[in-house]
């Protein structure tokens, strides 16, 4: 049972991370253009928007875009296309860079200011009255001003992406384009938030005195374990939401595809065992969230091995906790033996650490999730020739799914919190979104969000 | 000499901070909404925009905006327009409430993202490119993030206004109005940080650590003497502008307005003594900046009289500083005292503290800004009257004319700091743009700003 949605174009160019835009001089002749996009593509490299810029006497000036792997791609391209005669490259544009040119989002007023009056009501004298209403009345404070639709996209930059501890400025372009994706799907205002600090009180102190000014606190590529001290202290410290996203966005999106991957298996969770390999944010959120939508055997696997009751190497306080109320087989060794007769595995570790042998070990048919970014711990292909009966990774499983109905249902329903039960209500809404043929709804239809937000607003008690 | 852009009718309506829109239901008889407008101004109100919203077979629908000074004033109006036969007050609109609901701002995408290629260029994996290009090489930071247009508009909430400490809450407000100026004056995005802390160091600290993420921290409406110490550490801390606009804002538009006036009474710099009421945060500003311009006596007054060396009560290293560089003729006697023979009176203390005699004392034809908000230190008719050859408050002298294009002067000169010479470049830019028949050009035009942008990024060195 192959679901559709794990072969479309857009995921074989997954690892195309780079977009460029070549100027070409073409030669105004019928059969030049092909002869271009001909060549580009025995480079094996996909085409983007063809437009035409430009035209002489005897030429064409040709705008296309080509998604590459890497630098090295980019040049083996280029020689291919500059080999042909009659085509000249001119320019090559890197859309990327150029799109986060002076970043992705702005801030802009939701009132003209066109006359002294305007100016007056949305500043001083006029805004007086407001201010007073709050001192009044606190509580005013959600609703006359921004904070409603307000988020913190907060991170230290110890854990970003893929790319690790690589400091606060070097992650900016990753919260600035997550907070163009709340703009954009969910009317949110999220702002990102630089902590140059990789002490976690220090990040819990700043982000308590400056709290009053947001309606909800998004954690973002904070390495664990420190993030789950940062969560746990700002929960128990603000009255509002505070969500690390690399483990509840992850676990919310992961255990929607699984609802539906379970549904078309034949199975039901209680009867149903996992691995999780990885115990990290996502592995921590992840095994706590099957727990809660209750698969009841679940081992967790970290670099050195499972995770038991009694280990005592290389172990942290949010081990310590997996250990207790996970693994209740005991299992001991080596990673293969996680996977003996398991239904469900989960990768939230590194690429290619899982093989062929250890999947066909797994239960018949079984789920397989290698969820490692941008490669994940098996490829999908890989899976589905070892038996798998569902298998998808992280192109698939994305958070983008999940956060900003997530926040937007928090923020509409005034949430101190984001509970596991707004996070399930999250993501069996998302499993009944998706078409007959995949496992999830498509994320750039905004309806989805709403949905999303509606149903987490209702989960909220 | 008076100028003409003293007497507009908006600066007599300054009081009138409320604005309200009445929906009215009118008989539908030519003279009625003569009877109606009438009946406003006889309560000494202002009428804004008048619109007809509906009408059936007797009656029309009118909306219309009204302006009043506090509730009782509102009531006042609706008791008179109530008397009238055929007219029937429906609802009262608060428009600056509504103006301010949900907030003043929002963060937007600059990117639409309407396929999966825009998705993965804004964020992963095509972001990882952006962020690998910043670790690279980190002043990259500053052009492919938003640093470059991004402001922190920084509060504690302790000095909001003319209303003084009233939390961080409520003044969120003003910082939103703040921003709203920023982003349609200069294309600038400022976002709100509430620092819910007292302490000079923890607003220090706190701010230090989160500013990673801005190209300029702008301080506004913090009390002082904190303001002086939270400023002074901050420049030294960090590597990009810090800037207290109740300071440098406020001092910046007062020097723009006295050098017009200066050159209107054939005044020199150096052949002029001044008066400053007040050694709060603009009060010693103005006396900083006044020393630069080269105006050698000046004299500053607090609530308990003339700051002079060796003066020991209620002091503070501020106003230490200011007693050793001010008063050269060693005043210490009462208010009346500094007036004596001075050409120029800059008000940042309290309402209506200055007499008409105390004008009268000073020079012929002294300069006089009481700038005190809302109410200044004598009304400028007074002043006219006890012979001011200019006079002006805080509606003509507003910072708002400053801190826009200093800001994005600053930001486009990517300069580390906003040193005392920008800000006599944005004086003698705003100086120069004034009409024929004003002290300063018109805040709504927004080529000014860009003007004093472009002198201000000129005069950074």
């Amino acid at each position: 049972m192959k679901s559709t949605i794990m072969k479309t174009s857009w995921q074989e160019r997954y690892h195309a991370a780079e977009v460029y835009t070549l100027r070409c001089k073409v030669l105004d002749q019928p059969g030049m253009l092909g002869k271009l996009i001909t060549a580009i593509g025995k480079t094996q490299t996909h085409v983007g928007n063809i437009s035409t810029s430009g035209l002489d006497s005897h030429n064409k000036i040709r705008d296309v875009q080509v998604f590459c792997a890497d630098k090295q791609h980019l040049t083996r391209l280029l020689e291919m296309v500059s080999a042909i005669d009659g085509i000249e490259v001119l320019h090559v544009n890197d859309d990327v860079l150029e799109m986060h040119r002076r970043g992705v989002i702005d801030v802009k007023s939701r009132v003209a200011i066109n006359n002294l009056s305007d100016l007056r009501m949305v500043y001083t004298p006029g805004v007086a009255s407001v201010c007073n209403k709050i001192v009044e009345n606190p509580a005013l404070a959600w609703n006359l001003t921004g904070l409603c639709d307000r988020v913190a996209i907060v991170t230290n930059g110890t854990a970003v992406l893929g790319l690790g501890d690589i400091g606060v400025s070097g992650s900016l372009p990753v919260m600035e384009g997550k907070a163009a994706i709340f703009a954009e799907f969910a009317n949110i205002s999220a702002f990102p938030i630089l902590v140059d600090s990789k002490k976690p009180d220090e990040v819990v102190e700043t982000i308590v005195r400056i709290a009053a000014g947001f309606g909800a606190i998004q954690l973002e590529d904070i390495a664990a374990p420190a993030c789950f001290e940062i969560e746990e202290k700002l929960r128990t410290k603000l009255d509002i939401p505070v969500f690390h996203d690399d483990q509840h966005g992850t676990a919310t999106v992961t255990l929607a595809t699984l609802i539906n991957a379970l549904q078309r298996t034949g199975r039901k969770p209680q009867n149903c065992s996992a691995i999780i390999a990885g115990a990290g944010a996502a592995g921590y959120a992840i095994a706590m969230i099957l727990r809660e939508f209750g698969i009841g055997d679940i081992v967790v696997y970290d670099s050195i091995g499972p995770l038991y009751a009694g280990r005592t190497k290389s172990m942290n306080p949010y081990k310590q906790k997996l250990a207790k109320i996970t693994n209740p087989q005991d299992i001991q060794g080596y990673l293969m033996e996680g996977f003996k007769g398991r239904d469900i595995f989960i990768g939230v570790a590194r690429p290619n650490m899982v093989s062929k042998d250890m999947i066909a070990a797994m239960a018949p048919r079984p789920l397989v999730f290698p969820l490692s970014n941008p490669v994940g711990e098996i490829s999908v292909d890989d899976a589905y020739e070892a038996g798998a009966g569902v298998a998808a990774d992280g192109r698939t499983i994305n958070n983008a799914l999940a956060y900003p109905g997530l926040f937007r249902g928090a923020l509409d329903a005034q949430a101190r919190d984001i509970t596991l039960n707004m996070q399930l209500a999250a993501a069996h809404t998302l499993a009944d979104l998706a078409p007959e043929d995949a496992l999830l709804p498509d994320m750039l239809d905004k309806t989805i969000h709403q949905r999303v937000a509606a149903a987490v607003a209702k989960a909220y008690v």
